[in-house]
């Protein structure tokens, strides 16, 4: 049967501009035009709306792919979807992850040893007035089931990581639908409490939760966004950016159906200091554990990890008050103890880490959700 | 014979001026005026040297003990020292922990079941040319082996924390030392990499050093201070203040002459994601491990934990590159990555974490001192 | 006839503490128990929602009124008005204003030769669900009307500065709103676009538009607060704080009743970069002007100055674009801004410089308010 | 005679990378390959030594001019001097000034009409152990009078603006100079007051001011720079940057050897908050006044402003305490404050301000360096 064989490469980047892993991926040809489906990072800069360092490298990395894929600049997001987020505080190394797809010839696997596959989608076009309500969700969601198609996938239960990127809202947007006598979620364009962009990042998480099952539809409605916080997906990671009309989804399972040498395994923290819930998550995707820690001797088998690091809409930590809630810098410090909480784990700095936002629908209350790809030849 | 009897209260404080949890302990007798050595705490606010939160804190808490002690307000440093530790970024619960100590009769311990015991001392006075040289580097040394003294330790290898405080450099005092024709080490009031505050916290660590042997006084010059990081302590912490004019010192450690519930021990963390250096630190306090990491149904035996969190002086963690040398906000993100760290291993965020300067001579090149207090009745 | 006779003192504030300066005015009988009405001033801290500097200012200035009143501090709020405003950024010297006002027999003076009157008032109770909506808008209304009635002024020309503080949200008021089925105008509880802190301080603006005739009630709805920015006072500067349950109003305005040696008058600046405006305060409160400008030999009969910093909503100065919208910092640079606006035209930095929120009903869009007070003997 | 003709195209940037407003002067035929002579500009992004958004602006700005010259990237250095200061914080548009020189055939002018000219030049390398030393201040008053030779400019009182890049200090220009036993001033590679960026722009400052005879040689030594403020420039703008092996020059002048419709003009504010200063840079450079400010209607023949915004070294204004010192984002802020003052004289925000740093021998103890551009056919 055909197959997917799925590979992940992960390039240190010296500057926001540095594609010189990339080309040596592609130099080494692990890194073909007709193979490259996803480029996935950490850019440095201020991780803020306008973090030109994120800018910077999104402009020189779609270059780069436009080069390699010999397209126009302007066709390569047909061909390759790009999930960049800024801001790497503390210890979050800049990287990026080149994920590669090729269909080969292979037997079916059996079903305890599924492998990774990988699926996209793009949704319909999301207005502004639907963003973060209704009409976002359901694109996304059909998007997702699209993605899961493509993937090959079927089962929920083999779903463990959906990166999604739908339009924010812009001063411009906001104007054009209230053009139109129609209202916006919000008016604040920050990713504070009631920002335009967390929002959006929520309405995309329930789409998620929505196509997956994790939510059921009659649960739905635009009054839950942002305020019903038992409605949650345990896989989504989403983000959003004004200058964006459709959302893109990108699927991460575990299938038989597989010759990849990977396989991605996800868990959700508890809370914001819970390491165990970063091993669980090395554990279900199948890294040895010697004495309650991962093996190092294992280590190197951990391709990649992904993690948010949404701040708890509470000032208490297992019943102890925390000031972070109240802190000026929240969004950066909230990020970088994501990033040090996997990294205290996985051993490496590598480690690919999102969040700073208080409150989400991606994950738990409270807790955040890990996805860890390791390599089983 | 005559033996310490040393416990240690860890009281969350709800806002900077809180002594409602101080209160308690002293209604219940817990805490009084004849027993009560020092006040170690962590208090919220911004960190920076005109943190508000910490100025506040310590007014009220001088207060709070001179109406205890009856004894004027600007008597009670004669009696009580005091280690407020400004910052609790991310997951640091501000909080004041209060160690009293009495004298009893009780035989001897074995040489195994050694318990905790304190020591107090002042230095001599510390003129400003003297702050980050030589000069305070020996009279915090003469004023580390006074407190070992106080505390009854004649073996270094029993010193398990030493919390110091001396005077820093202010405009009038570089002003005053230079009007008599000498030179300060520096003329950066920050805590930035050539700054006064690490200068003095530094010389102050050295000074530590060398009274407990772990630097051989030829190693030591002016030249070598915040230079040659090949020397350090593994127990100091230390910090210093425009308005001091002499060292004080605190020395925890262990001895047979003590009828103390509490045990000490420290590690020191060989990078900045070493959450194994932690472990080892309450290991080595007595604490019960299962399966490589502390028993939690042991963990509220764990009284509490003194950790640094200097940030390395590399941009490199494992062979990565880190941009935190570069963060603006660094000072505050290296101390709350310091508290996630310990708050992950511990899971509890109520511990005593300062830092956020770059490189010390408090603990190894890129590594940390982590110091925890078990109970062990 | 009794009239009022009024007096400003600005004390520069050493520490958030310091209250020397009112001390000395005490010792000097220039303020007494039965003339201080209020204290108003700026407080060096962060300016943020958590700022120690003003909340320890704050327990200060409280515990020193009592001292001078003689009566318990939870009682001072009923004879005096403390109205801090936290946060110091660039050029705005801390310091404390003290207002008094005794009743004196004296003529009525010419109607071109009006002086200072000072009126206060407490409100209603403001419920949470009132915040930022009508009920806030009607009973500060009320409040301010009174509060002209208490300076013995009818006509709103007379009236060129109402400062206001009102109840703000906090997560238990909104919670006890919520509990009883009421709605919340945000949850975001911080100073940003639709922050709480920032619906409070606009439905308070209306509040004293309505009052004064600067807006007509028709026109006021839920739905126009920080939405239609046409609606706007040009004297009203609001503040608001979670812990408060009724509003506060001081009003300042100029009376043919008076034999104050003060005058005040007020003017609005057209833009955020807009000197001239500046200037038109200080003439219409008689400042002499010589060449355009202030005349520095009349510029110690400038007392004080009080203006608003509000951010421009637009990203457009006079058709260039700036980039303080998109910073991290701006609530502490846009209020920095106007503490330089001022200074540089008044030559001084002891000014009261509020702001830093983005758009505002206090002042008209893009322009912020200016009083000053000049003496007149 | 053969004279200069020289002039200067301000364009807006509506990002780091925007060379539109380049391109169509290009296209119009203003700026030539063989006229252009400087890029001097403000970019938007954090300010900081990792600015992506400079860095970002550099590369374009190269790529641009590359192509414009049609020479490789690499030598576009030999041909125009790049000028670019990051960080555009409040009131300051981010915008790129193009200077053209060419030369042609016209009379001298009389003594009392000199018009504007340029000179630029490249210094000796500059080795790290001479970075902020009288090394680095000979070669720069080198490199500056053979830049006025270049502008034809021989009388010092003629100059009123010198630019100057230079190197600074990195990890590895650090680590190269020690190894070949030599010293370096500072091992604090920020703009802190001891850093080593604000030691390399002073260096070049007093290299500036030696040229100039602002400074005589035998006042200088390595002990004065920042320590002895009496020493300084009334007219260098300086810089450096880690990467630069070499210092570059470009000195502005009035020359009656000119064809040019611009002139020159600078003076110095006594203090921070002074606008009399900045007017009268306004009024030397010949702009019109009515009523002691700038005639409105005159303003359009301003053509730009450079200003550094310095931030003092003393806590007290006129005699008043401000907080700046002590502000963590003093840096950021101290940069927004000068551009305030700047925009609040000229009425528009398109001026190019630098600074933010505390202290500098560019311009007198306290004040800032302001030149102005205005045009007078």
């Amino acid at each position: 049967m055909k197959v997917q064989r799925v590979e992940m490469f992960v390039c240190p980047s010296a500057t926001p501009a540095d594609t010189s892993g990339l080309q040596a991926l592609a130099d080494a040809g692990k890194v073909k035009p007709d193979t490259l489906v996803a480029l996935v990072g950490k850019t440095e800069g201020t991780g803020a709306h306008d973090d030109w360092g994120r800018v910077w490298a999104d402009v020189a990395l779609r270059e780069w792919t436009a080069r390699l894929l010999g397209v126009p600049v302007d066709e390569v997001a047909k061909h390759v979807i790009f999930v960049l987020s800024g801001g790497c505080p503390g210890v979050i190394t800049p990287h990026i992850a080149a994920v590669t797809r090729e269909w080969i010839d292979a037997p079916e696997r059996k079903a305890d040893d599924k492998r990774l596959v990988v699926g996209r989608s793009g949704s319909d076009a999301i207005a502004p007035e639907e963003v973060g309500r209704m009409g976002m969700i359901h694109k996304v969601a059909d998007a997702t089931r699209a993605a899961m198609k493509d993937a090959g996938l079927t089962d929920p239960k083999d779903v463990h990581l959906v990166m999604v990127k739908v339009p924010g809202l812009t001063v411009a947007s906001i104007k054009a639908a209230e053009s139109r006598g129609k209202t916006v979620v919000s008016h604040d364009l920050t990713f504070g409490p009631e920002g335009a962009g967390v929002y959006a990042n929520d309405g995309a998480a329930l789409g998620v939760a929505l196509a997956l099952g994790e939510v059921k539809e009659p649960a739905l409605s635009d009054e839950v966004v942002r305020r019903n916080w038992d409605l949650y997906s345990e896989v989504a990671m989403t983000s959003s950016g004004g200058e964006k009309r459709h959302g893109e989804v990108v699927v991460f399972g575990n299938s038989t159906a597989s010759a990849s040498p990977l396989r991605i395994g996800h868990a959700v923290t508890r809370d914001f200091i819970d390491a165990a819930g970063v091993r669980h998550a090395l554990r279900v995707a199948g890294l040895r554990f010697q004495d309650g820690l991962p093996d190092e001797a294992d280590l190197d088998r951990l391709v990649h990890v992904f993690a948010k690091s949404v701040i708890p809409g509470s000032d208490q930590i297992r019943g102890r008050r925390i000031t972070l809630l109240d802190d000026g810098h929240a969004y950066e410090i909230g990020k970088a103890l994501g990033g040090m909480l996997v990294a205290s784990v996985t051993g490496r700095t590598t480690n690919y880490v999102s969040g700073g936002e208080r409150n989400s629908h991606q994950g738990p209350p409270g807790g955040n959700i890990v996805a860890a790809v390791v390599r089983h030849e």
